[in-house]
């Protein structure tokens, strides 16, 4: 967890598409998963729900599945690349900002003070995350969200961060959607910087992700035109009870599956599980340090706390081994 | 706007069900539509915008229309439906709160006081809304308000609320969605209380319905299980300003086309028409008293003030004269 301040000046490349390849090569479902009792619980639970001689089916619009973003979908270590964003952001506004210079918590942030960031306080991001997302038109912050992921790296894969999503899942949100699933992200994440890459990315289209939101607000700009400008204030924050708050807020019916890897998503799962009949909770434990991150309990950037594992235990739910249970791990892997 | 309070004691009949009707028995499309200039003005948008080789071809993820609900697609007067339900529900809440007895405002809907309920302020009724709509999980509610749809009737046509929903409105969801167009509700009224029979009626599902939204929390109840209750507080209202900004939240694409009656929906319609390009902004115009209603700046309840109809006229939004416009009015008119 050693948060850095980048900056990247790599000319926009063309970017790797992802989210057609899983549904178009897919001849056989999940194929990046290993044979074993996690691909058979997946299977298992789509056929019940699916099959209309199975006495667990659900009427197509009840297939609601809902997927945490950070750490289920892509990678979250060694920062929430929406951290890396915002700090980044920081630096590109600093000049219109003359008083950061000598304001923390934006000081150390412009300072590239690794050791004081990595103790930001939840107080100290809120600060960056206000400063860095709100003040322009939501379609102006889309632009500024997809233009910094077309352009920004990971220190230690050399990828996009759009790259660094994880094949099994990425064909199991094209085996739901092949099933009749509508498949949502549910995110602690800022919804708007979500929407900004996930129908490209994960073939979500944008009013099938549900985030943290910050309020709009409704103006008639400087030219005369109607604008919709983002403000500093949080409207919701989409984290653990958060989230089945969000899921009814924006979706409106419960989960039939719900795919998390952290202490923020036990809630979600937790009412995914409680409407009862077949449902699928699965949380991927990240214990591949080769290949992607091993951590769990140790970390604040995705807990998967001692807890969390007991609930899952005792409430049967599917905990995925990256190490075990994936194949392959992210879609450049050979 | 002469409200009253009821209490339906019919036996819940077996209800119309009238989302599958449009679709199915519509031949011609917008069947209900005089020829003229709106239904024109529809038909020319729709081909403009699904037509592969238009210059204004809009492509099917960015289809979405948005309607309102009250005085758009059902009957809005005397007072709102939801507004009946809620005065309804002190009825029926008053035996477990001796207190309404003394306290206002309940105690003048206890006594059925039409003059003190005409009186009510915003206030007044936020009170009578937060002491009905909250202290259930979101499933209770959604049953008390299906249930008390089943059976409550209007005074004055002697029917089910939810028949009282406008024909060639049906008309014109069905045949956007023929063409491709994602159809959402955008109400001003109870997100919850409108997602309980909106898919039956309007064939639009519970994800597709943006209202005004109580918080609700996330607790794990005396059995032991996981529950959302809705709390008394409201988390945001969807109506004039809110509704652009409802959108955003729920959807996060701009509407192509937006439907509405009154003020609540001009910001709407502005931020629609906004977008540039082929867009449809429609106004329905109350002016048959004989068949429904005749309103315009003259009422509380769906107020079309003439401002809006300078808006609308300066705009180029197309207002629909429901006398003129509409062969039919609601779907049981022989």
């Amino acid at each position: 967890m050693t948060p850095s301040v980048r900056r990247s000046f790599v000319v926009a490349a063309s970017l790797f598409t992802l989210a057609g390849a899983p549904l178009g090569a897919q001849g056989t479902p999940l194929a990046s998963w290993n044979d074993g009792p996690t691909k058979r619980a997946i299977m298992t639970f789509v056929r019940a729900t699916t099959d209309r001689s199975s006495a667990q089916y659900v009427a197509p619009d009840d297939r609601i599945a809902t997927f945490d973003n950070d750490g289920t979908l892509w990678v979250e270590h060694p920062l929430y690349t929406q951290a890396v964003f915002a700090l980044d952001r920081v630096g590109a506004l600093a000049p219109q900002h003359p008083d950061w210079k000598t304001t923390e918590p934006f000081k150390s942030v412009l300072e590239r003070d690794e050791t004081a960031i990595a103790k930001f306080t939840e107080a100290d991001w809120e600060k960056i995350v206000a400063a860095t997302h709100s003040g322009m038109t939501v379609e102006a912050f889309n632009d500024i969200a997809a233009d910094w992921l077309a352009r920004a790296t990971d220190k230690r894969f050399k990828r996009h961060y759009t790259e660094l999503v994880y094949q099994p899942m990425l064909e199991l949100l094209a085996y739901l959607r092949q099933n009749g699933y509508k498949t949502y992200i549910v995110t602690g994440g800022g919804q708007d910087f979500v929407r900004a890459f996930a129908s490209r990315v994960y073939g979500v289209p944008r009013e099938q992700v549900v985030g943290t939101a910050s309020k709009t607000k409704f103006t008639i700009g400087e030219s005369g035109k109607p604008e919709l400008i983002k403000a500093p204030d949080i409207l919701y924050v989409d984290d653990k009870t958060g989230k089945p708050e969000g899921i009814h807020l924006v979706i409106g019916r419960r989960p039939r599956a719900a795919f998390g890897n952290s202490d923020g998503d036990e809630e979600m799962l937790q009412w995914t599980q409680a409407g009862g009949g077949a449902r699928l909770m699965l949380l991927v434990h990240h214990d591949d340090a080769q290949r992607e991150y091993a951590y769990g309990p140790d970390t604040k950037v995705g807990t998967f706390s001692n807890e969390l594992m007991d609930v899952a235990t005792k409430g049967g739910w599917t905990v995925v081994s990256m190490k075990k249970d994936w194949r392959r791990i992210f879609p450049f892997d050979p």
